[in-house]
């Protein structure tokens, strides 16, 4: 069953309908006929908790579709999306998961295979407590007002919001769908914007008097441009750093990474229009070396005016990500995007932006948040942190997003490594290389999605494909990926030389341990 | 003695005058006093081969210095500028070593020193072989003008001449000597140039018809650009990466690295001067890609016309090095300097710039020499060269030139490590550890001369300096060192995952195993 694994569901579903659900599903499952009588009276009522405590083979596996509970253990091996999506959504709704996986709706099959699952309904109370859950939230709560967050994600913190998805979704779309998107949040999210009364303010150095541009002045005088640009969070990996030394920070898995397609208008075009260049002689005279970004919930960072203002930084003011105004998680009505930069340097609900020859007073830029030590660093109290350099563009990087360490992989099989590659600076990735023995030996992956943007202007990711034949001899393999960006800069081997106080820039080489079989599950027998 | 090593000779002549000149030197050595006549009598006559011979202590260390002959074997712990650079000239002739080292001249004293220590005077035949050198060559060899290279350079090979400095040299001037710059070449050296008659052609897309300037054109018609940048080999360390598994190429050590001041014509300046832009609008409608250098001897190299062309670049056409005329080694009378970029773009002896929509079709650009392969590549049967990218920017890089592996560390000392570190694409070093124990601990050495170049635009190496305490309890200890750029990119731990068929772009974390002594060598306690 191996192969069906990735492929495409569309083409899967009718092998699917005519092998699995004509023969063992209609079996073991009782479900309803097209009469439709029988239905009530056969169904039990569940609690959410009840639901939520099957989610093994021993427990059976069940989920929640439209208030209803259905058993899906025997299905697992046959869902075309693969068993370990379908297993995501173990114990919960399965909902948020179809919504980013939209065949489910294109078809009326899914919904067919599930009835014959069916095994009872919600109980009365949840499906009230659902519909109901945006009033249970607390009224004095400055984060009463924060926008649900979608059940796909791992919630790290919820005030503020820090989540992320599970590793093994991360490559199914280049650009991250919003439901999988991480969420970094430092404040809770403005809500109550009026987009017609939005007001962005440029002030600072070389500009006389403070400008005021609505949110309207930008989309109808500018053209848009549009960045596919990926943004990576400072601690991302920082959980596996965690093991080395504790460090201070969320403990990030692999997934504080994501993409999107921005529109919006490039600040350098902006700037010319109200006589702000970007040469070297011009900022100088006009004490221009940095500009300060402002967002109205208080949070601020800054980024070189080279950078910022030059036309080949691509740096944005985006209205919208991925065709659709921007989620308020992520900074509606208006961020600013700084392709190649660390995820905080874009910054969203941008209000200000101030041209200065210093760098942004705030703590996400001047203090040991964003910094990183050197791993001899043990207290903060033995450094002076202003001295450090603020992190900008970040070091290259890639994670193994298929195996992770709940799969298993078949002795003697060529099996399928799957995973994402980026790197700061626009430095494209030139090549990936994959280990399963410690690193003496690699093989090259295949470059994927991404690889086909500009070497010296990479701001998405790369995704890449190996196929490692496992061995017969071992019990478990620990799968290592390393990748190599344009300026042939590598990810070093391991964390000992990288560990820092804060926990950020965990580069090394991504390593997933996954035990080895003699063959499919039984599950994936059937 | 060890606090004597790097102490300023000017300082230490009078301090050594009194302790050992009066005392050890004039008991044991025989001299020729103020009058003169004993002087011819009590030399013997030396070969140069015999001299060549005393290099140890058992066998009395020899130099030459105006053709005679000194023993200088108990001087050698008292070398005001420390043992180990009075050794590099065991058995040879002093004068190169003297001519970096101007302090010998400037005062009598190391001539008054030398004198009581005279023991022979050299054959003549070899002082006459030596006076004639340049005639000796062979006429029809093609490399028979090749400059004469410094003798203080260790020879990889002469025709080409590929040579490079002893690492402990290279930290002492922060801009390298003339005699300790690495030289690399892939031709013979063009020699009998004219610099009046001497043209650079200007021609390709967005130029109508060719346009020649003369050097003079190049010196009176624009602004002199100073810019100081270290010109690395890709090949710098190869020699480690053999230890590994066999590469291709010259087997450098840490020295295939230099730093000069070039003074030169932006190419931003010319460009603009003919109405050549860099703003990418520009460059797309005139289908500009790639700025391509051509040399007068055949070789060719080019970099993106981003680099090449925009002013923050910091590309200019240089013809002067270090305030003076370029050696003929090193590319008088014009080369192409591209700061942040590899060596070999850096273009020698420039004849030609054509702007173009593709690289240049030499073999340092699209062969296999600049090209780093992934570490499964064994054979360049298995990949398609063209499609891995040419390398410009290099890795993150440091090195440590002392101690080196021939020196010795004293137990419970705080020994001082010394090095340099570098990165491409102005990327500045942010920070320098090091560790003796295999990188689970490390030390922040303290950033020296190049640490005040901004950190976007740091073309030049940093030195650093770390103070290690010596364990009592080893024979031997492994020093280790790392560094990190702006963009937090480290170097990796080993070779084993940057190993590839070329040998190119060692940048793994530098390893120096020296010898731990209970005390200084008897030799440096007298």
């Amino acid at each position: 069953m191996n192969s069906f694994r990735r492929l495409n569901p569309s083409i899967c579903y009718p092998i699917i309908l005519s092998i699995v659900s004509l023969k063992s599903l209609e079996k073991n499952i009782s479900y309803n006929d097209s009469e439709g009588n029988t239905k009530t009276k056969e169904l039990k009522i569940y609690t959410e908790k009840e639901v939520s405590a099957h989610t093994t083979k021993e427990t059976g596996v069940w989920v929640i579709f439209d208030d209803n509970v259905y058993d899906i253990t025997k299905f697992i091996p046959n869902h075309p999306g693969g068993p370990d999506k379908i297993k995501l959504a173990s114990g919960k709704n399965v909902e948020p998961y179809w919504s980013i996986y939209p065949q489910h709706y294109n078809s009326t099959l899914p919904k067919e295979l599930l009835e014959k699952m069916k095994i009872g309904r919600l109980h009365e109370d949840d499906i009230l407590r659902n519909k109901s859950k945006n009033n249970e939230l607390k009224k004095n709560d400055p984060y009463s007002n924060d926008p649900i967050i979608s059940p796909l994600l791992n919630v790290h913190s919820a005030k503020p919001i820090n989540a992320e998805a599970p590793g093994v979704l991360l490559t199914d779309n280049w650009i991250t769908p919003d439901d999988t998107w991480f969420v970094r949040n430092h404040h809770p999210v403005p809500i109550n914007i009026d987009e017609n009364n939005y007001k962005i303010t440029l002030s600072g150095n070389g500009i006389k008097t403070p400008i005021e541009f609505t949110l309207n002045d930008l989309k109808t005088n500018y053209k848009p441009t549009k960045i596919v640009s990926t943004l990576q969070c400072g601690g991302n990996r920082r959980d596996e750093m965690n093991k080395f030394g504790v460090t201070s920070g969320t403990a990030w898995d692999i997934s504080a990474i994501s993409t999107a397609e921005w529109t919006g208008v490039r600040l350098y075009d902006i700037m010319k229009s109200i006589g702000i260049s970007y040469d070297e002689d011009f900022l100088e005279e006009n004490n221009i070396t940095d500009v300060q970004f402002i967002a109205s919930e208080g949070m601020e960072a800054s980024v070189s005016s080279k950078k910022a203002l030059s036309k080949n930084g691509d740096v944005i003011l985006a209205y919208e990500m991925n065709g659709k105004p921007i989620p308020h998680s992520h900074g509606y009505p208006l961020r600013a995007i700084v392709p190649g930069h660390v995820g905080v340097r874009n910054v969203k609900w941008l209000s200000q932006i101030v041209l200065s020859n210093e760098e942004s007073k705030g703590p996400w830029q001047r203090s040991m948040a964003y910094k990183g030590f050197g791993p001899s660093i043990k207290s903060i109290e033995s450094i002076d942190v202003e001295k450090i350099p603020s992190l900008q563009e970040q070091p290259v990087q890639s994670a193994i997003t298929y195996p992770s360490k709940n799969h298993k992989v078949i002795k003697n099989n060529n099996e399928k490594i799957v995973g994402y590659a980026y790197s700061g600076g626009g430095r494209g990735i030139i090549r990936v290389d994959v280990s399963i023995d410690g690193g003496n030996n690699w093989v090259t992956a295949k470059l994927k999605e991404g690889s086909e943007q500009p070497l010296d202007k990479a701001w998405a990711w790369t995704f890449w494909e190996a196929n490692i034949k496992i061995p017969d001899n071992v019990d478990n393999v620990e799968i290592i990926c390393k990748a190599t960006d344009a300026s042939y800069n590598v990810q070093p081997d391991s964390v000992k030389g990288i560990w820092n106080l804060r926990g950020i820039n965990n580069n090394a080489w991504h390593r997933v341990n996954v035990n080895v079989t003699e063959e499919e599950d039984e599950d994936e027998e059937e």
